[in-house]
């Protein structure tokens, strides 16, 4: 893991840029004589594009003595494309402008192969971090995409709750895979999302087979979660980590 | 409104027995030196079977700074029986029984009756709460059953703000009403509720009107709403009653 930028933003919180191998990530901490807590922040892919949105919930979790950490998606921002991801990508425009259904084979090959590249990058990058000396635990996982959370929470014990923002397709290979994850989950829905499958948001709350979960489903559109929610997922998030 | 019983409970809770006309009820009142917020507080029915739950609300609720008040239902208790319900919840039990579908007749014979009877003395109490010195506004309802909270949110402009419990049947008459109502709504919905149709409870969060509407649905059965859910439903009150 080599930092290549460094800056302090309000409140003493240190944003620094990172490459681990090819992959771009920042990390936030906060000020704090002790090693803090972690939580990976997924997103949807595209650091620059969701730089802002991406600062702000740093900055609350570094409110609350969380350091946050966060990576680029495969075949997104500045990284090489996706071949694989970009023509699945293709096939869905395509099928959704023709108002003809979306099958299982696009949603597989839209979302399993970044799944697959991106856990073990998570991995990798949380090795990385946890061996920092200001970076101790509990970690948690709070973000996009579902499925790689999904995925993440089930094969990565270091990972002890996790945020879930369901807004993205889920192949049904995940949906399995959903019914043996253990961890508290907090899942947000953005109710009217839409780019978002709601009954299939829904079947995966129900697949989880964690004894604790939340759904948390809101109005106001894909990028409208509410503050309050967000609230109530950095609530979740404290309830578990420490 | 006759009050017939007095009580201190801890924190200095007064709890109050009363009777308005034939109907009994509970008023459970916070010390305070100036009129406080008032909360309805909505439950299945059976006062003295419901008892310890309701304390413990009121308890929670108190603790916020607020009053909560709750009457027994038609037919519930030691109210005379309400026999058109009866009859339909005799209906229900012979068709749960017999694996048949639940037919839109015995749904709105068991619950419009209810709803027809309960919101007007819902609103009487309201009145007779809010000629009391110590209790001032605003007024929020909290509870069960949801058609009766979904009525009284759309009729009573004094509601501000509501906390429905999805734990019923719904008539599709009062999913039509749901379409009107604006008041914010707080859903707690219990995922593996064995007495609760999930896709009705869905349907009927798709259809309130309310520009804020939250959905937290949890696991833990039908009377097992997790501590953190009543704690995340007492924010979501205290932010619209303050």
């Amino acid at each position: 893991m080599h930092f290549t930028s460094e800056k302090r933003l309000e409140d003493g919180v240190l944003e620094r840029g990172f490459t681990l191998g090819e992959i771009p990530g920042v990390l936030w901490t906060p000020e704090s004589t002790e090693p803090v807590p972690l939580i990976l922040m997924g997103h949807p892919g595209g650091l620059g594009r969701m730089h802002p949105r991406l600062v702000a919930r740093a900055l609350a979790c570094a409110a609350d003595g969380y350091a946050t950490a966060t990576i680029e998606l495969p075949g997104a921002g500045d990284r090489p494309r996706f071949t694989v991801v970009d023509e699945a990508r293709a096939d869905l425009q395509r099928v959704l402008k023709a108002g003809e259904p979306v099958t299982d084979d696009i949603v597989d090959r839209l979302v399993l192969p970044l799944v697959e590249t991106a856990v073990p990058e998570w991995r990798a990058t949380l090795d990385a971090l946890l061996a920092l000396p200001e970076i101790g635990g509990p970690v948690g996982f709070s973000g996009g995409v579902i499925a790689i959370g999904t995925r993440l929470a089930l094969v990565e014990p270091r990972v002890e709750a996790a945020v879930l923002f369901a807004g993205s397709y889920v192949p049904r290979s995940i949906l399995e895979e959903a019914r043996q994850v253990t961890i508290p989950l907090h899942v947000l829905l953005q109710w009217d999302d839409e780019g978002n499958d709601r009954q299939q948001a829904l079947d995966l709350f129900d697949a989880f087979g964690s004894q604790e979960k939340t759904l948390n489903a809101n109005m106001g559109g894909h990028t409208g979660v509410p503050s309050f929610a967000g609230e109530a997922a950095g609530r979740f998030l404290a309830r578990h980590l420490k």
